[in-house]
């Protein structure tokens, strides 16, 4: 085992290790046995948290087609605003609430840093709504008590103050004004990542003395990761430590908000979830300061995959994209989970290949259980869900490049065209089609027709024709028994062909239609041609029913396949058998 | 506690769970209890993985871009092609080992399924190479053998007659093409997360009982989780538990090789590497189908983050950007870590706040230890990493928006234009930015200047002139004592004021110039103004030094500050007392 890496030339040494800001010692971890078995409490902070790192904030009629958005989706939760430190936040509250636009049964929340008058102004954006919820949050971590307030000591005394002033500021105004409401209460202790355990469960037990959870009470308290710091594990060990030693536990909804800062914000939901939390905040597609907040749709659907009810909508997953695009004016990139343009699509070859016989499986597995195919078991070696539950088509599920085998090829030929071609043909045409796709870029299926349609069929304008042979007319006839009456066989046909040019007409038999072609192509033009294989299928259904027909010749010392399409299931043939001679003697 | 959500519409029913597939007993792991200490082995799929998944694959002027970046970047292990499957891999293998650009301590694979006809292919294109390693997968997932295979049975004899027979193949061919070099052999068993655990350690115990592991034989086992399927926990029991089981650990190096369906790759990997791995393969921002493969940018500097050498150096992060967007001719996301173009930007008027005074803080610090700023320690509320470790400028780590706070706008101020505005005073000028965003969109440094001048200091242009005082000369003289002589002030001026159009010279004095201009204005204007505060600072060194002063004033019930700007100290405090007083008759 060599390791033959050097050294990075970067200043790695100034940075300091989570395990220096966070001691705890959680070798009695429960939650890695955990398993996630339902869906947690959403609460969609796209208008507070993800509207805060826009470029260019949601004007209101953004912010309420994204508010619309939300609810449609099925979100019970949505932080709608910062209204004491934004007048377009507090316009917007109140519009919604003026114009009635909350469903009763949705609770909207608004964010409000511990100071009084902001308090006051942020409580008053809220009169008339059913179901509103103050979230109060102060800087708990070290690094805040000494750089940003630049406080003496420790500065616990003096910031657990300003978080029980603060929630009193919130409890007196609330009762004044919002006293006919269901009013809800939200905390958050900030970077609660960064903050010693024990004093984040100082301050948050004196607020929640203060604020007295309870029947009726809605509260939460918020575990903000607004920057990962450590691995999520480390994230899940302080979640589980935090409820340990929580009051009031029954009472109190343990959210989660995780931003993305490592890459690793779903994972650490999730582990948080496992470690006992109820509720998770995030954003639609992980917008968010930086890197963004965590990505609520990948979470959901995450839980979807493993059979679990996500209690939210995605069923038509572009609309949403196309939303939350319009409202924030950033992209979802290709690659992103679930919403990407290419997260369906499979290039490589042999992706394509276990795809297209598993499609083939399930369907088979459907009819014989009854099923709709829709419905039957979802088990696709390289699709983590149906893209058809997203409200997408399977048309971009396989896409061909100089990487793709004859899977991708195969695939787009039958979902496209609904040529169903054999085995030993699929390898003969892909390795036409690489020939194309070695000089770079990809192939669409209509491209992939046209090279099938070169290599196999008659040039649909005479101008282009190429090959000796051409059939034209056809007539058969069947003797009344299959038995060989002396020599002549069963079956006899008269086919009039264009051959170099010349329109002939010749007469043969055999036992079918397709031996006696063979006995007038070897008798009358010296060729050494022997049926191998030959296999047939309808395309499409009723008039319109066309017969695809594929034969494998040997001729001469050569093995090679033509295709035919025809109506007439005989013709079709025939021509399948002219295509692979023209093919051998091209 | 009251859950509103309703059941989803989804068909989430027809979805089985990881725990229906693979069942593990881990309740004795121990990787949750392990720490990420030093950088793993890195492999670069990029050229193979990456290259399969891109609408149009790299040409071979692109794939040796990446090539040399890859080299240039610290990887010593890069999977470079797939050469039995595209003729274009092919010829990129002959090319950089002819040309010779593969250094020697740099260790070249190339994948291959395990047929012997493209085997023999595969090794062929590695003669000449001095460390070459064949890789060679098969399909051992149970999904492969019933639907892809279509095997009666559970099928595992077969698979792992492919797989040893597969191995045969490699030692034959490379032993008789590849005799002179060091060359390695990896095996993945396909989709590893999918595979029986048990039988996982079969077919490996199989592969490296034909291969011998020993000193001087290169061999990886990796273990791909080629889709998805768990939480990254899952992943990580299962590394842990193969790992243990496994014969030859310690000639052997395990590999991991997460994708990123779920959004946890990244967790996967860093997980994983706690269970025991030595090695992870990915992309460079995780390229990749679908999702991607892991992203083995952010996997190295969230280890950089930690004070952990990645053993790789991303210190121009925007080469390594732009060479990836060329060769994948795929964009790297605003947000995405490390590399996003808005990855180190806040909006958010609490976060520039902190940012601000961390970095105020920082220098100060720094200047303390004799310590350069750039190595001192890095402890930033907002910031995971300094940018300018990977290249990138303070430029853009605050922007003001709608959404910020008066921490943005000063630190912008002082940023850019050099201006260190009194704590008052921000919050009076923050106002004044926030009135014109919340029209919407962003405000740059520059318009932050534009507004600073148009509040504060005279126009330069005569015709936009404001104000009823401009200060144009100014005359002084100290009287030898600094006592107050018969109502006689220490401090006299003559000044030369523009008033209301019309230029006038004024007399005055107080102990000290700004007093001696008060009374002037108070005396001869009838203004009852009174000085609270000023502070100034210089702006600049050396000849191009100016000073900048900010001044407090009462103005009858009114509060306000001015600025001025002079080379001459009194004459930039005197013009902030006017910028204040024709503010507060505007």
């Amino acid at each position: 085992m060599a390791n033959l890496q050097k050294p990075s030339p970067m200043p790695f040494g100034k940075y300091k290790s989570f395990f220096d800001r966070i001691q705890l010692d959680m070798r009695d971890r429960t939650w890695p046995d955990n398993r996630l078995t339902k869906a947690p409490r959403w609460l969609s902070t796209d208008l507070r948290d993800g509207n805060q790192a826009l470029i260019d904030p949601m004007t209101v009629e953004r912010k309420r087609r994204m508010f619309d958005l939300l609810v449609k989706l099925g979100f019970k939760e949505i932080e709608v605003g910062f209204p004491a430190a934004s007048q377009p936040d507090f316009d917007f509250v109140r519009q919604i609430i003026e114009e009635d636009a909350i469903p009763d049964d949705v609770r909207i929340s608004v964010l409000t840093q511990a100071r009084e008058d902001l308090i006051e102004r942020t409580v008053e954006s809220l009169r008339g709504a059913a179901k509103p919820t103050v979230h109060l949050y102060n800087a708990t971590a070290p690094v805040f008590r000494k750089v940003v307030f630049g406080l003496d000591g420790d500065g616990r005394d003096e910031i657990r103050d300003i978080a029980l002033r603060g929630t009193q500021a919130v409890m007196k105004h609330a009762e004044s004004m919002l006293g006919d409401a269901e009013f809800g209460y939200q905390y958050s202790p900030e970077i609660f990542v960064d903050t010693e355990p024990d004093f984040a469960i100082d301050v948050v037990s004196g607020v929640l003395d203060l604020w007295q959870p309870g029947a009726g009470r809605e509260t939460v308290v918020n575990l903000p990761a607004t920057v990962e710091r450590g691995t999520p594990n480390t994230y899940a060990d302080q979640i589980e430590w935090f409820i340990r030693n929580m009051p009031y536990r029954e009472d109190v909804a343990v959210s989660l908000h995780p931003h993305n800062d490592r890459g690793t914000g779903v994972a650490a939901a999730e582990l948080g979830l496992m470690a006992g939390a109820d509720r998770v905040e995030g954003c639609l597609f992980g917008n968010g300061e930086r890197t963004g907040n965590l990505d609520l749709v990948t979470v959901a659907l995450n839980l979807y995959s493993q059979g679990i009810d996500p209690e939210l909508d995605f069923s038509d997953i572009d609309e949403v994209i196309h939303t939350v695009e319009h409202c924030n004016q950033i992209g979802v990139h290709e690659r992103h989970p679930y919403g990407g343009d290419l997260v369906f699509t499979s290039f490589s070859g042999s992706h394509q290949d276990a795809i297209n016989k598993a499609f083939a499986r399930r369907e088979k597995d459907a009819f014989e259980a009854g099923v709709p195919v829709d419905l039957q078991e979802w088990d696709m070696p390289y699709l983590p869900v149906d893209p058809k539950d997203l409200g997408r088509t399977y048309e971009a599920v396989i896409r061909v490049n100089s990487q793709s085998g004859k899977g991708g090829v195969t695939y787009l030929l039958k979902s496209e065209y609904g040529l169903d071609t054999p085995r030993r043909m699929q390898v003969e045409f892909s390795k036409v089609v690489q020939a194309h796709t070695d000089g770079g870029g990809e192939v669409t299926a209509k491209e992939i027709w046209r090279m099938f349609s070169d290599e196999y069929l008659p040039a649909d304008d005479a101008s282009a024709k190429w090959g000796r042979f051409e059939i034209l007319g056809l007539r058969t006839e069947s003797a009344h028994t299959e038995e060989d009456e002396g020599g002549r066989h069963g079956e006899r046909i008269e086919v009039d062909l264009r051959v170099d040019g010349q329109e002939r007409t010749f007469e043969g038999s055999g036992n079918g239609p397709v031996a006696a072609l063979v006995n007038i192509l070897n008798d009358r033009f010296d060729l050494d041609i022997r049926l191998q294989d030959y296999t047939e299928h309808a395309v499409g259904t009723g008039a319109d029913t066309t017969a695809a027909a594929y034969v494998e010749l040997a001729v001469g010392d050569r093995v090679l396949w033509g295709a035919g399409l025809h109506p007439n299931i005989t013709k079709a043939t025939l021509k399948a058998i002219i295509s692979a001679v023209n093919r051998a003697v091209r």
